[in-house]
């Protein structure tokens, strides 16, 4: 039985106001090619396919042809449950003429604990939800953390699980102690995101999506696949590839097999003139480029200039030019903080006085509609 | 053999800011109600699934319900080809996982000339395509005019044509001396839209969307279904339903058959006092109404007066306030003038010379790439 793991493909994601796109058509050709070789049983994409609720058409476009190529041409089944990127009603949609192929769609709670069975493997889809969502599935309001949010839902699961079966459970949550990323947009605001690790124990092996670094955490059966793509320049030099688990009836074996991009996200520091007369030390120039630069303040428009040589440049970063106070970017304090946080000090700062109760609900309540896209 | 002929549901349409998705829903109930009862062989939508290019969510959840009660509860193949409404690639996303379960979902040129065999009919459909689309795919510069461009379209179909069998073409689009709506948005600009009966010669019968009249035209083997609503207050009074095809190997017959809306569109002419005592004549307090009213100039925000006791009016009209040149609505020169038109006589009165050819082409682009909704 051979099972591939991936997820956060974040179809249609625009970084720097470029559309990533092209690198992530070129990643799937990658990936389809792999499958081809590969000839898995069975295929996981661990939620975030999307990177909006309400995705471009060429990013479906895209989906579905690579969906095309694995699900019909290859004929592997494959399962896909939802991220907090995506929109589950249209990743839903037609869910129930794709299942006839063996493309399983899980976007709903009332079927976690309905197992889609493959070989001799039964596949749990946890797919993403918010507190509330699962405050009303088990009509419980005393589930406030994502933390209890998901033991409830594992104890369910646990209830009818067939221990003399190889049991996999596939996810999309931020698990304690992992390594974060800056694309990952937060789960919610105002609560820990985090579950320990404990809660999965029912399980034989976790397949998650979230966190983008395919090895975020230490665990024998848990496991990331990280992301598709480097999707912000805080992943830079992670790796991304796919995982591939192994199972036959003595032993289980798995690894993570990595993926050339066409494009990768390169940081280069140094000199703004090294840079312009192409001395300075750099990986690819077609990369996509944050340029952090010194000695550029007598130059108009650097960027253009930069852009002349290095087509992908998305950021620039003059580390010459020190304010008083600290920049965001290396303020570790404030990059700590949270959203609501952020707010609630600035609050602080220009009123001396705190947000009261019902004002920090309500920033609360705005940032949770927010990250959920509602239409 | 049993063909149910419908079209033009616009699922998502907006009339005067009110959504219309309940009332969507609930002739749709009815139709899937009438489904079970007549059980037919096939149902055809001829176009105009969804009311724009970027549906919402709740009006694709409505469609892919329908869709699911009729194709996979019923087991009824179901044929949907796009109107000039639709974007096709997403009403065409999943067709070769539903095609599987005979949905079939047809917005390409390139199938047109491959009939979907039921029964012992082929049916052939024709999507709904710009005439710079049928250019590209003819290769076929000289393909200026709709009528030219679907008369190619049908030359090539009708070149494998079996006319042993009994051929029924799927289209959308404008037939000459059809009765025309106010909800029919035009499909292109700049060049005459219709096309005549003949070139449908070929087929044995047609099948149509796009006016929303039922006895738009008056033809033995060519039909509009018209809309699944009355989608502008210039359908008032218009029946609305589906078409019903019998084939048995003796006779053809065809019929229409109305389905009762939750609420109509009503306009309600008289005295403002006599619609706020409710001594008006109408029909239904509940209907979509357009009030057209006289003696009101002394009334403040008359709308918010109405509403309160009409909850779903859309539209109010003074009747007693007479401009010196007429109205838009009553304007009857200027409701025969297209877009390009319009903006070509306002360019003249305001600057006392014509558009050149060079403004007048850009000005036509800009609106057929406004109808096009490209995103």
């Amino acid at each position: 039985m051979k099972i591939i793991h991936t997820a956060d493909w974040h179809l249609g994601r625009i970084l720097n106001g470029k559309s990533l796109l092209e690198d992530q058509a070129y990643i799937l050709d990658e990936f389809v090619a792999a499958m081809q070789k590969e000839k898995p049983d069975v295929i996981v994409i661990a939620g975030d396919v999307y990177d909006t609720s309400y995705p471009s058409k060429a990013a479906i476009m895209l989906f579905e042809e690579t969906i095309n190529q694995l699900n019909l041409h290859m004929q592997i089944p494959m399962i896909v449950t939802n991220g907090n990127h995506d929109g589950k009603e249209r990743l839903n949609y037609g869910a129930k003429w794709f299942e006839k192929s063996q493309m399983y769609i899980r976007t709903e709670l009332a079927t976690m604990a309905t197992p889609i069975n493959i070989g001799n493997v039964n596949f749990y889809c946890l797919p993403f939800a918010t507190i509330s969502e699962v405050q009303a599935f088990f009509d419980d309001k005393t589930i406030t953390t994502h933390q209890a949010a998901t033991q409830s839902c594992i104890t369910y699961m646990a209830e009818n699980l067939d221990t003399s079966q190889f049991n996999v459970l596939i996810g999309h949550m931020t698990v304690q102690g992992g390594t974060r990323s800056d694309s990952e947009r937060p789960i919610s605001i105002g609560t820990v995101e985090s579950v320990e690790q404990d809660v999965f124990a029912p399980f034989n092996y976790v397949m998650l999506g979230h966190l983008h670094h395919p090895f975020s955490i230490d665990s024998e059966f848990i496991h990331y696949s990280g992301s598709l793509l480097q999707y912000s320049f805080s992943e830079v030099n992670q790796p991304k590839g796919y995982r591939m688990l192994l199972i036959d009836e003595m032993e289980q074996q798995q690894l993570f097999i990595p993926l050339e991009p066409k494009r990768q996200l390169e940081v280069v520091e140094g000199d703004y003139e090294a840079a312009i007369q192409e001395i300075i030390p750099l990986k690819n120039k077609e990369n996509y480029i944050h340029f952090k630069l010194k000695n550029m303040t007598h130059v108009t428009d650097p960027m253009m200039h930069l852009k002349q040589i290095y087509p992908n440049t998305l950021s620039l970063t003059n580390v010459s030019f020190n304010f008083e106070t600290a920049s965001v970017e290396n303020n570790t304090e404030l990059r700590e903080l949270n959203d609501s946080e952020i707010i609630n000090n600035f609050y602080q700062s220009m009123t001396d006085s705190t947000l009261s109760e019902l004002q920090h609900k309500k920033i609360v309540q705005l940032l949770n509609d927010l990250l959920e896209g509602e239409e």
